[in-house]
């Protein structure tokens, strides 16, 4: 099949009420909003946010079909003749902040972008990730069963676990924003069929990962302690969302909608000044997981702290 | 006198040990930290703390005097040749976030550079701002009141009183992130004794701009709804901290102390989808106040509402 914009505008409208349907399930009693924001030109938008559940504090799932007279630089990480060009761009977006730090936070992004150049450039993005605030590693391991599933070959997997542990990395932490996933970009690879249905196996083993893991989880008590962890690590999220991912800094400087932009803020959020993790801890057992270059599925004697030296 | 950072960085040290013993006099309560950390090449910083006072929810006075080898570009606004050459600089700053929303957050630094040109180059820059969460404008006449007194003339206000609308402006919201003060960079004007004289006049007046504001309104009491508020102004304060503020930026990016260049970030904050204002609130009388180019010292009829038209 011919590349196609509208196919896979549908296929995400389609998952959009899937990955709704999916979270209203889990929380078990709070709904998503809906909205329908047109542009002049033809785009449109539809951000749907859930908040104060049960069991997920703030999720939105948003969709965006959007038309474009110049392409931003940022669009293209490879082919920067591209941008200035007139396009088009679907995308769908999940972010999920659970009330109960037991249940990891969560980031899902499929976007394709049509370049209108001679001849036409398509191309895909995205990939997951998860931010987890408690040491569970066969929840992590079992993340990444996923994201290896998504892909066609252990190669495939390596390099675009690795772009994500590169891609979700706090320099001034020196550390990962969570355990990884999946991400890519300027993705073509096999011809626009087999491009496509890569990214709804990468939606669909998304989707299945996260509820497995809040499923798992959910009915985990949680400390006070514990809630206090989870709100000062939303607060490293936030200092990666603001400070250094691109989305967000191009969505700030294009004028994009503010409130679709940082949508995937935390619901709440602390900085402690010289904050200290206490010795031999969970939160410290945490930490060894927020490293780039892990080996999940092939983890030596179940632990990663083998491979940390 | 000739330019001298010794005589400067005496001053700052003598000048944070007054602010310290002034805010925690205000609290009546908390008192700060102690620490001096030293560099290898004879640079040091003391940054001094202090957490859940009675009326300071956080407030961080930090010292640094430092020796580089390469000035950084965003050390000087409009001499990009100095960039790339040895320096030594001395600085001063403070944010204070109380816990009650009747009290604003403030901010103040004073920085000295001297470079290795030839001639040597020297500079100060700094400011001071407003960030208000209820609609107080006796306070904020007041603070500007204090702003023009730092001044030697009416002209030398408005230029920095405007510098200071347009650096604390965040342009994704629309918004200035309060209500302003003074703001400078750059500045030799007059010499070095009057350079000096100027930066020891802006730090009086805004220790007795703030403690003036804390002490009217430190017993007022405060609903759930304004702290709540508070907190989502907060999350404001953390986006223009984390994704447009230059010094913070410049502080991720070069490696420096990661807790001093982030102890200006809320100890809590909220980030609530399509946050909206009640109507003919306190709330959104605040929000008339955040905007640009308003002359606090000849308010027309005292309200500010008639120059927005």
């Amino acid at each position: 099949m011919d590349a196609d914009i509208a196919v896979v505008r549908s296929y995400f409208l389609d998952f959009q009420s899937e990955i709704v349907k999916t979270l209203e399930h889990l929380d078990g009693g709070a709904t998503f909003s809906m909205e329908r924001i047109e542009t002049p030109n033809g785009g449109f938008s539809q951000p749907r946010v859930l908040v104060n559940g049960k069991i997920l504090e703030k999720a939105a799932v948003q969709f965006t079909y959007s038309l474009g007279k110049r392409l931003p630089p940022a669009a293209s990480a490879t082919r920067p003749h591209l941008s200035g060009k007139s396009f088009a761009a679907t995308a769908i977006s999940t972010i999920v902040h659970p009330c109960n730090p037991n249940i990891p936070t969560t980031h899902l992004n499929l976007r394709m972008f049509v370049v209108d150049a001679d001849p036409k450039v398509w191309y895909f993005g995205g990939g997951f990730d998860l931010t987890p605030y408690l040491p569970y590693e066969e929840d992590f391991v079992e993340w990444h069963k996923f994201a290896r599933q998504a892909c066609t070959t252990d190669e495939q997997y390596k390099v675009l676990k690795n772009q994500c542990d590169e891609y979700f990395f706090l320099p001034h932490r020196d550390e990962c924003r969570g355990i990884g996933g999946l991400f890519f970009d300027d993705y073509v690879s096999g011809g626009f069929d087999k491009s496509f249905q890569f990214v709804v196996d990468v939606g669909k083993n998304f989707l299945d990962g996260y509820s497995s893991i809040v499923q798992r989880r959910r009915n985990t008590e949680w400390s006070l302690e514990e809630e206090d962890w989870m709100l000062v690590r939303r607060g490293r999220y936030a200092e990666f969302n603001l400070a250094i991912d691109r989305g967000t800094k191009y969505g700030i400087q294009s004028g994009r909608r503010i409130e679709s932009v940082l949508a995937s803020l935390p619901p709440r959020a602390k900085w402690v000044y010289g904050h200290e993790i206490p010795h031999d801890s969970p939160q410290e057992r945490l930490m060894t997981y927020l490293n780039p270059g892990i080996d999940w599925l092939n983890l030596v004697d179940n632990s990663v702290n083998i491979e940390e030296s």
